[in-house]
Protein backbone atom coordinates (compact mmCIF):
# COMPACT_ATOMS: atom_id res chain seq x y z
CA UNK A 1 0.00 0.00 0.00
CA UNK A 2 1.20 3.31 -0.97
CA UNK A 3 -0.87 5.34 0.94
CA UNK A 4 -0.45 5.30 4.34
CA UNK A 5 -3.11 7.40 5.38
CA UNK A 6 -5.96 4.74 4.74
CA UNK A 7 -4.35 2.11 6.55
CA UNK A 8 -6.38 1.32 9.70
CA UNK A 9 -3.62 1.06 12.80
CA UNK A 10 -4.09 -0.40 16.38
CA UNK A 11 -6.65 1.84 17.43
CA UNK A 12 -9.24 0.09 15.21
CA UNK A 13 -7.89 -2.73 15.40
CA UNK A 14 -11.56 -4.44 16.60
CA UNK A 15 -13.43 -2.76 13.48
CA UNK A 16 -10.91 -4.99 11.40
CA UNK A 17 -12.19 -8.15 13.46
CA UNK A 18 -15.99 -6.98 13.09
CA UNK A 19 -15.82 -6.75 9.40
CA UNK A 20 -14.46 -9.62 8.52
CA UNK A 21 -17.09 -10.82 10.84
CA UNK A 22 -19.85 -8.85 9.02
CA UNK A 23 -18.76 -10.08 5.19
CA UNK A 24 -19.49 -13.54 3.60
CA UNK A 25 -17.23 -14.00 1.49
CA UNK A 26 -13.68 -13.29 0.35
CA UNK A 27 -11.58 -14.10 -2.29
CA UNK A 28 -8.67 -16.55 -1.64
CA UNK A 29 -5.33 -16.16 -4.00
CA UNK A 30 -2.88 -19.54 -4.69
CA UNK A 31 0.44 -19.63 -5.78
CA UNK A 32 0.17 -22.60 -9.14
CA UNK A 33 2.47 -23.92 -11.74
CA UNK A 34 -0.42 -22.45 -14.29
CA UNK A 35 0.97 -19.38 -16.02
CA UNK A 36 -2.24 -17.88 -14.51
CA UNK A 37 -2.21 -16.95 -10.27
CA UNK A 38 -5.19 -18.76 -9.02
CA UNK A 39 -8.44 -17.13 -7.24
CA UNK A 40 -11.38 -17.64 -5.91
CA UNK A 41 -14.31 -16.61 -4.54
CA UNK A 42 -15.24 -18.21 -1.09
CA UNK A 43 -17.73 -18.36 2.06
CA UNK A 44 -15.81 -18.42 5.18
CA UNK A 45 -16.02 -17.54 8.58
CA UNK A 46 -13.62 -16.09 11.21
CA UNK A 47 -13.15 -17.87 13.98
CA UNK A 48 -10.45 -18.33 16.60
CA UNK A 49 -8.33 -15.80 14.89
CA UNK A 50 -8.25 -17.99 11.91
CA UNK A 51 -10.04 -17.68 8.40
CA UNK A 52 -11.88 -20.65 7.63
CA UNK A 53 -13.46 -22.03 4.69
CA UNK A 54 -14.96 -25.58 3.35
CA UNK A 55 -15.30 -27.00 0.68
CA UNK A 56 -14.92 -30.84 -1.50
CA UNK A 57 -12.14 -32.72 -0.46
CA UNK A 58 -11.60 -34.30 -4.29
CA UNK A 59 -11.86 -30.56 -5.67
CA UNK A 60 -8.86 -28.61 -7.36
CA UNK A 61 -8.65 -26.32 -4.65
CA UNK A 62 -7.46 -28.59 -2.11
CA UNK A 63 -5.03 -30.10 -4.15
CA UNK A 64 -3.30 -26.30 -4.76
CA UNK A 65 -3.81 -26.04 -1.42
CA UNK A 66 -1.54 -28.76 -0.38
CA UNK A 67 1.05 -27.97 -2.68
CA UNK A 68 1.10 -24.52 -1.84
CA UNK A 69 -0.12 -23.71 1.41
CA UNK A 70 0.95 -19.92 1.53
CA UNK A 71 -1.89 -17.87 0.62
CA UNK A 72 -3.41 -14.28 0.46
CA UNK A 73 -7.62 -13.34 1.43
CA UNK A 74 -9.01 -10.53 0.76
CA UNK A 75 -12.16 -9.30 1.57
CA UNK A 76 -13.88 -5.69 0.19
CA UNK A 77 -17.08 -3.52 0.79
CA UNK A 78 -18.02 -0.63 -1.18
CA UNK A 79 -19.47 2.33 0.48
CA UNK A 80 -20.45 5.40 -1.23
CA UNK A 81 -19.29 6.79 -4.41
CA UNK A 82 -18.17 10.10 -4.20
CA UNK A 83 -18.94 12.25 -7.48
CA UNK A 84 -16.52 14.45 -9.03
CA UNK A 85 -19.17 17.70 -8.81
CA UNK A 86 -18.84 17.22 -4.69
CA UNK A 87 -16.00 18.68 -4.74
CA UNK A 88 -15.20 20.14 -8.11
CA UNK A 89 -18.07 21.55 -11.00
CA UNK A 90 -15.93 21.12 -13.61
CA UNK A 91 -13.60 18.02 -13.64
CA UNK A 92 -14.11 14.62 -13.28
CA UNK A 93 -10.59 14.22 -11.33
CA UNK A 94 -11.83 13.97 -8.05
CA UNK A 95 -14.91 10.96 -8.67
CA UNK A 96 -13.84 8.24 -6.25
CA UNK A 97 -15.10 5.44 -4.14
CA UNK A 98 -14.79 4.81 -0.19
CA UNK A 99 -14.83 1.26 0.67
CA UNK A 100 -13.16 -1.01 3.30
CA UNK A 101 -11.18 -3.75 2.23
CA UNK A 102 -9.30 -6.48 4.25
CA UNK A 103 -6.19 -8.53 3.12
CA UNK A 104 -5.01 -11.67 5.14
CA UNK A 105 -1.76 -13.21 4.18
CA UNK A 106 -1.02 -16.91 5.95
CA UNK A 107 -0.42 -20.52 6.19
CA UNK A 108 -3.55 -22.65 4.52
CA UNK A 109 -3.76 -25.79 6.26
CA UNK A 110 -6.54 -28.71 5.79
CA UNK A 111 -7.92 -29.56 9.18
CA UNK A 112 -8.29 -33.21 10.09
CA UNK A 113 -9.31 -33.04 13.99
CA UNK A 114 -13.55 -33.84 13.28
CA UNK A 115 -14.13 -31.93 16.76
CA UNK A 116 -12.53 -28.75 14.65
CA UNK A 117 -14.63 -29.30 11.51
CA UNK A 118 -17.57 -29.48 13.56
CA UNK A 119 -16.81 -26.64 15.50
CA UNK A 120 -15.97 -24.15 12.07
CA UNK A 121 -18.89 -25.50 10.11
CA UNK A 122 -21.13 -24.53 13.61
CA UNK A 123 -19.93 -21.37 13.09
CA UNK A 124 -20.17 -21.02 9.35
CA UNK A 125 -23.72 -21.74 9.64
CA UNK A 126 -24.19 -19.33 13.25
CA UNK A 127 -22.60 -16.93 10.91
CA UNK A 128 -24.91 -17.54 7.30
CA UNK A 129 -28.02 -18.60 9.19
CA UNK A 130 -28.32 -16.67 12.53
CA UNK A 131 -31.80 -17.22 12.94
CA UNK A 132 -31.03 -21.25 13.33
CA UNK A 133 -33.17 -23.80 12.08
CA UNK A 134 -31.07 -27.18 12.21
CA UNK A 135 -29.86 -29.19 14.63
CA UNK A 136 -26.46 -28.20 16.11
CA UNK A 137 -23.50 -30.14 14.00
CA UNK A 138 -22.35 -33.09 16.22
CA UNK A 139 -20.22 -36.30 15.29
CA UNK A 140 -22.77 -37.71 17.50
CA UNK A 141 -25.76 -37.63 15.49
CA UNK A 142 -24.89 -39.96 12.79
CA UNK A 143 -26.91 -38.32 10.24
CA UNK A 144 -23.91 -35.86 10.25
CA UNK A 145 -20.84 -37.85 10.99
CA UNK A 146 -20.16 -39.03 7.61
CA UNK A 147 -21.15 -35.56 5.89
CA UNK A 148 -18.26 -33.39 8.64
CA UNK A 149 -15.92 -36.52 7.68
CA UNK A 150 -16.46 -35.87 3.60
CA UNK A 151 -16.28 -32.15 4.12
CA UNK A 152 -12.79 -30.42 3.50
CA UNK A 153 -12.40 -27.74 5.78
CA UNK A 154 -9.28 -25.24 5.74
CA UNK A 155 -7.92 -23.35 8.08
CA UNK A 156 -6.02 -20.13 7.39
CA UNK A 157 -3.43 -19.08 9.77
CA UNK A 158 -3.19 -15.29 9.62
CA UNK A 159 0.92 -14.50 9.50
CA UNK A 160 -0.24 -10.22 8.31
CA UNK A 161 -3.14 -8.51 7.99
CA UNK A 162 -3.90 -5.42 6.26
CA UNK A 163 -6.48 -3.39 6.53
CA UNK A 164 -7.21 -0.10 4.31
CA UNK A 165 -10.84 1.80 4.91
CA UNK A 166 -11.05 5.19 2.90
CA UNK A 167 -13.10 7.58 3.89
CA UNK A 168 -11.36 10.54 3.10
CA UNK A 169 -8.72 10.36 5.79
CA UNK A 170 -6.07 12.78 3.91
CA UNK A 171 -9.30 15.67 3.49
CA UNK A 172 -9.17 18.53 4.80
CA UNK A 173 -12.15 19.05 7.65
CA UNK A 174 -14.20 21.30 5.42
CA UNK A 175 -13.78 18.98 2.52
CA UNK A 176 -15.22 16.52 5.08
CA UNK A 177 -17.63 18.53 6.39
CA UNK A 178 -18.69 19.80 3.04
CA UNK A 179 -19.07 15.87 1.53
CA UNK A 180 -20.68 14.34 4.09
CA UNK A 181 -23.02 17.37 4.07
CA UNK A 182 -23.41 16.03 0.36
CA UNK A 183 -24.20 12.55 0.72
CA UNK A 184 -26.38 13.35 3.67
CA UNK A 185 -28.83 15.16 1.50
CA UNK A 186 -28.44 12.52 -1.52
CA UNK A 187 -29.33 9.61 1.15
CA UNK A 188 -28.39 6.65 -0.90
CA UNK A 189 -28.15 3.39 0.30
CA UNK A 190 -24.95 3.01 2.84
CA UNK A 191 -24.99 7.32 2.40
CA UNK A 192 -25.62 7.49 5.95
CA UNK A 193 -23.49 4.86 7.02
CA UNK A 194 -20.49 6.32 5.02
CA UNK A 195 -20.41 10.10 6.80
CA UNK A 196 -20.48 7.84 9.92
CA UNK A 197 -17.47 5.86 8.98
CA UNK A 198 -15.84 9.43 7.81
CA UNK A 199 -16.27 10.78 10.79
CA UNK A 200 -14.82 7.93 13.22
CA UNK A 201 -11.82 7.41 10.70
CA UNK A 202 -11.05 11.13 10.29
CA UNK A 203 -7.65 11.36 11.83
CA UNK A 204 -8.69 14.93 12.85
CA UNK A 205 -11.22 13.41 14.79
CA UNK A 206 -9.24 10.57 16.45
CA UNK A 207 -10.00 11.06 20.26
CA UNK A 208 -7.37 11.99 22.67
CA UNK A 209 -7.66 8.68 24.89
CA UNK A 210 -7.86 6.20 21.89
CA UNK A 211 -4.53 7.67 20.86
CA UNK A 212 -2.66 7.34 24.68
CA UNK A 213 -4.13 4.09 25.15
CA UNK A 214 -2.09 2.59 21.98
CA UNK B 1 -14.38 -25.99 -11.62
CA UNK B 2 -15.51 -29.34 -10.58
CA UNK B 3 -18.83 -28.70 -10.94
CA UNK B 4 -20.10 -27.87 -14.88
CA UNK B 5 -23.83 -28.10 -13.96
CA UNK B 6 -23.04 -24.17 -12.81
CA UNK B 7 -20.99 -22.95 -15.95
CA UNK B 8 -22.58 -20.11 -17.79
CA UNK B 9 -22.64 -21.78 -21.37
CA UNK B 10 -22.79 -19.81 -24.85
CA UNK B 11 -26.51 -19.43 -24.17
CA UNK B 12 -26.01 -16.74 -21.52
CA UNK B 13 -22.78 -15.49 -22.72
CA UNK B 14 -24.21 -11.80 -22.95
CA UNK B 15 -25.55 -12.56 -19.14
CA UNK B 16 -21.61 -12.45 -17.90
CA UNK B 17 -20.91 -9.22 -20.21
CA UNK B 18 -23.77 -7.78 -18.60
CA UNK B 19 -22.80 -8.69 -14.84
CA UNK B 20 -19.31 -7.39 -15.89
CA UNK B 21 -21.11 -3.68 -16.48
CA UNK B 22 -23.02 -3.59 -13.41
CA UNK B 23 -20.19 -4.86 -10.66
CA UNK B 24 -18.07 -1.88 -10.09
CA UNK B 25 -14.92 -3.60 -8.43
CA UNK B 26 -13.05 -6.57 -8.32
CA UNK B 27 -9.99 -8.56 -7.17
CA UNK B 28 -6.67 -8.85 -9.01
CA UNK B 29 -4.67 -11.99 -8.77
CA UNK B 30 -0.67 -11.38 -9.61
CA UNK B 31 2.23 -13.38 -9.47
CA UNK B 32 5.26 -12.35 -7.81
CA UNK B 33 8.48 -13.19 -5.97
CA UNK B 34 7.22 -13.03 -2.78
CA UNK B 35 6.36 -16.08 -0.09
CA UNK B 36 2.19 -14.72 -0.63
CA UNK B 37 0.57 -14.50 -3.85
CA UNK B 38 -0.79 -10.94 -4.84
CA UNK B 39 -4.39 -9.90 -4.58
CA UNK B 40 -5.99 -6.62 -4.61
CA UNK B 41 -9.46 -5.34 -4.70
CA UNK B 42 -9.55 -2.78 -7.98
CA UNK B 43 -12.32 -0.57 -9.80
CA UNK B 44 -12.57 -1.48 -13.26
CA UNK B 45 -14.14 -1.10 -16.76
CA UNK B 46 -15.17 -3.49 -18.74
CA UNK B 47 -14.68 -1.83 -22.44
CA UNK B 48 -13.78 -2.64 -25.81
CA UNK B 49 -13.78 -6.46 -24.58
CA UNK B 50 -10.98 -5.89 -22.01
CA UNK B 51 -11.21 -5.00 -18.62
CA UNK B 52 -9.79 -1.85 -17.61
CA UNK B 53 -8.47 -0.33 -14.48
CA UNK B 54 -6.10 2.59 -13.47
CA UNK B 55 -3.43 3.46 -10.55
CA UNK B 56 -0.59 5.51 -9.92
CA UNK B 57 2.33 5.11 -12.39
CA UNK B 58 4.75 4.96 -9.29
CA UNK B 59 2.91 2.31 -7.22
CA UNK B 60 3.52 -1.35 -6.43
CA UNK B 61 0.89 -2.38 -8.78
CA UNK B 62 2.34 -1.52 -11.45
CA UNK B 63 5.97 -2.78 -10.80
CA UNK B 64 4.34 -6.37 -10.42
CA UNK B 65 2.37 -6.30 -13.46
CA UNK B 66 5.47 -5.67 -15.52
CA UNK B 67 7.50 -8.21 -14.48
CA UNK B 68 4.57 -10.90 -14.15
CA UNK B 69 2.03 -9.56 -17.41
CA UNK B 70 0.03 -12.69 -16.47
CA UNK B 71 -3.16 -11.93 -14.01
CA UNK B 72 -6.37 -13.22 -12.82
CA UNK B 73 -9.05 -10.97 -12.19
CA UNK B 74 -12.30 -12.27 -10.33
CA UNK B 75 -15.79 -10.46 -9.61
CA UNK B 76 -18.70 -11.94 -7.48
CA UNK B 77 -22.13 -10.99 -6.11
CA UNK B 78 -24.08 -12.91 -3.40
CA UNK B 79 -27.83 -13.08 -4.55
CA UNK B 80 -30.03 -15.07 -1.41
CA UNK B 81 -29.01 -17.13 0.92
CA UNK B 82 -30.44 -20.21 1.38
CA UNK B 83 -31.38 -21.92 4.58
CA UNK B 84 -31.05 -25.31 5.38
CA UNK B 85 -35.09 -25.20 6.30
CA UNK B 86 -35.86 -24.78 3.45
CA UNK B 87 -34.84 -28.13 2.20
CA UNK B 88 -34.48 -29.95 5.61
CA UNK B 89 -36.31 -29.56 8.53
CA UNK B 90 -33.85 -31.15 10.74
CA UNK B 91 -29.98 -31.00 9.10
CA UNK B 92 -27.55 -27.99 8.20
CA UNK B 93 -26.17 -29.63 5.31
CA UNK B 94 -28.63 -28.34 2.78
CA UNK B 95 -27.57 -24.67 3.39
CA UNK B 96 -26.25 -22.93 0.94
CA UNK B 97 -25.97 -19.25 -1.12
CA UNK B 98 -26.93 -18.54 -4.34
CA UNK B 99 -24.34 -15.82 -6.47
CA UNK B 100 -22.80 -15.25 -10.15
CA UNK B 101 -18.72 -15.11 -10.18
CA UNK B 102 -16.62 -14.07 -13.28
CA UNK B 103 -13.08 -14.96 -13.67
CA UNK B 104 -11.16 -13.92 -16.34
CA UNK B 105 -7.57 -14.98 -17.39
CA UNK B 106 -5.37 -12.68 -19.32
CA UNK B 107 -2.09 -10.36 -19.88
CA UNK B 108 -2.12 -6.79 -18.45
CA UNK B 109 -0.37 -4.76 -20.14
CA UNK B 110 0.15 -1.03 -19.73
CA UNK B 111 -1.54 1.60 -21.54
CA UNK B 112 0.84 4.33 -23.12
CA UNK B 113 -1.42 5.81 -26.26
CA UNK B 114 -3.02 8.70 -24.46
CA UNK B 115 -6.40 8.68 -26.69
CA UNK B 116 -6.86 5.29 -25.83
CA UNK B 117 -6.01 6.58 -22.09
CA UNK B 118 -9.08 9.24 -22.35
CA UNK B 119 -11.49 6.88 -23.87
CA UNK B 120 -10.33 4.73 -20.67
CA UNK B 121 -11.74 7.04 -18.13
CA UNK B 122 -14.37 8.25 -19.52
CA UNK B 123 -15.70 4.88 -20.19
CA UNK B 124 -15.01 4.67 -16.16
CA UNK B 125 -16.42 7.47 -15.35
CA UNK B 126 -19.96 7.04 -17.13
CA UNK B 127 -20.21 3.52 -15.22
CA UNK B 128 -19.36 5.24 -11.75
CA UNK B 129 -20.92 8.39 -12.38
CA UNK B 130 -23.68 7.94 -15.10
CA UNK B 131 -25.46 10.97 -14.15
CA UNK B 132 -22.63 13.54 -15.66
CA UNK B 133 -21.99 16.09 -14.12
CA UNK B 134 -18.01 16.83 -15.49
CA UNK B 135 -16.43 17.72 -18.26
CA UNK B 136 -15.70 14.86 -20.36
CA UNK B 137 -11.90 13.99 -20.09
CA UNK B 138 -9.96 14.93 -23.36
CA UNK B 139 -6.36 15.48 -24.06
CA UNK B 140 -7.41 19.12 -25.64
CA UNK B 141 -8.28 20.41 -21.75
CA UNK B 142 -5.13 21.70 -19.93
CA UNK B 143 -6.58 20.80 -16.77
CA UNK B 144 -6.84 16.87 -17.86
CA UNK B 145 -4.05 16.82 -20.22
CA UNK B 146 -1.39 16.70 -17.58
CA UNK B 147 -3.66 14.22 -15.40
CA UNK B 148 -4.05 11.95 -17.67
CA UNK B 149 -0.39 11.32 -18.37
CA UNK B 150 0.14 11.02 -14.63
CA UNK B 151 -2.52 8.27 -14.39
CA UNK B 152 -1.22 4.77 -15.37
CA UNK B 153 -4.14 2.82 -17.12
CA UNK B 154 -4.18 -0.97 -17.27
CA UNK B 155 -5.80 -3.34 -20.33
CA UNK B 156 -6.46 -6.97 -19.48
CA UNK B 157 -6.49 -8.62 -22.40
CA UNK B 158 -8.85 -11.52 -21.42
CA UNK B 159 -7.87 -14.84 -22.75
CA UNK B 160 -10.25 -17.44 -20.85
CA UNK B 161 -13.42 -15.98 -19.01
CA UNK B 162 -15.12 -19.00 -17.06
CA UNK B 163 -18.57 -17.63 -15.20
CA UNK B 164 -20.07 -19.45 -12.88
CA UNK B 165 -23.86 -18.69 -11.65
CA UNK B 166 -25.07 -20.87 -8.82
CA UNK B 167 -29.08 -20.74 -9.07
CA UNK B 168 -29.95 -24.20 -8.40
CA UNK B 169 -29.06 -25.59 -11.64
CA UNK B 170 -28.44 -29.12 -9.94
CA UNK B 171 -31.90 -29.25 -8.17
CA UNK B 172 -35.51 -30.73 -9.69
CA UNK B 173 -38.07 -28.80 -10.89
CA UNK B 174 -40.00 -29.55 -7.52
CA UNK B 175 -37.18 -28.41 -5.25
CA UNK B 176 -36.84 -25.42 -7.60
CA UNK B 177 -40.53 -24.49 -7.30
CA UNK B 178 -40.37 -25.02 -3.12
CA UNK B 179 -37.21 -22.79 -2.59
CA UNK B 180 -38.35 -20.23 -4.92
CA UNK B 181 -41.88 -20.03 -3.10
CA UNK B 182 -40.50 -19.89 0.08
CA UNK B 183 -37.74 -16.91 -1.43
CA UNK B 184 -41.11 -14.78 -2.35
CA UNK B 185 -43.01 -14.97 0.62
CA UNK B 186 -39.43 -14.01 2.78
CA UNK B 187 -39.22 -11.13 0.14
CA UNK B 188 -35.73 -9.96 1.62
CA UNK B 189 -33.38 -8.13 -0.91
CA UNK B 190 -32.15 -9.52 -3.60
CA UNK B 191 -34.81 -12.72 -3.31
CA UNK B 192 -37.21 -11.84 -5.95
CA UNK B 193 -34.01 -10.96 -7.90
CA UNK B 194 -33.25 -14.53 -7.17
CA UNK B 195 -36.12 -16.38 -8.24
CA UNK B 196 -36.14 -14.68 -11.74
CA UNK B 197 -32.68 -16.06 -12.08
CA UNK B 198 -33.25 -19.46 -10.80
CA UNK B 199 -35.75 -19.86 -13.49
CA UNK B 200 -33.77 -18.26 -15.99
CA UNK B 201 -30.84 -20.41 -15.34
CA UNK B 202 -32.68 -23.31 -15.04
CA UNK B 203 -31.74 -26.62 -16.90
CA UNK B 204 -35.53 -27.62 -17.26
CA UNK B 205 -36.70 -24.21 -18.27
CA UNK B 206 -34.28 -23.56 -21.16
CA UNK B 207 -35.99 -22.39 -24.38
CA UNK B 208 -35.42 -24.84 -27.28
CA UNK B 209 -34.47 -22.04 -29.79
CA UNK B 210 -31.60 -20.85 -27.13
CA UNK B 211 -30.50 -24.81 -27.17
CA UNK B 212 -30.32 -24.53 -31.10
CA UNK B 213 -28.74 -21.49 -31.66
CA UNK B 214 -25.73 -22.09 -29.91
Amino acid sequence: MRRKEFKVNETHEQDVISFLHEMSYGFLATKNDNIYPGILPINYVYFNGAIYFHGSRIGEKMKTIKQYPTVSFAVAKEYSQIPSYMNDPFYACPATVFFKSVIAYGKAVIVDDLEEKCDVLNALMQKLQPEGGYEPISLADKGYAGQVKATAIVRIEINLLNAKFKFGQNWKQEKLDNVSKQLSERGQQLDYETTQLMQRYCPHAQPNEDLTQR
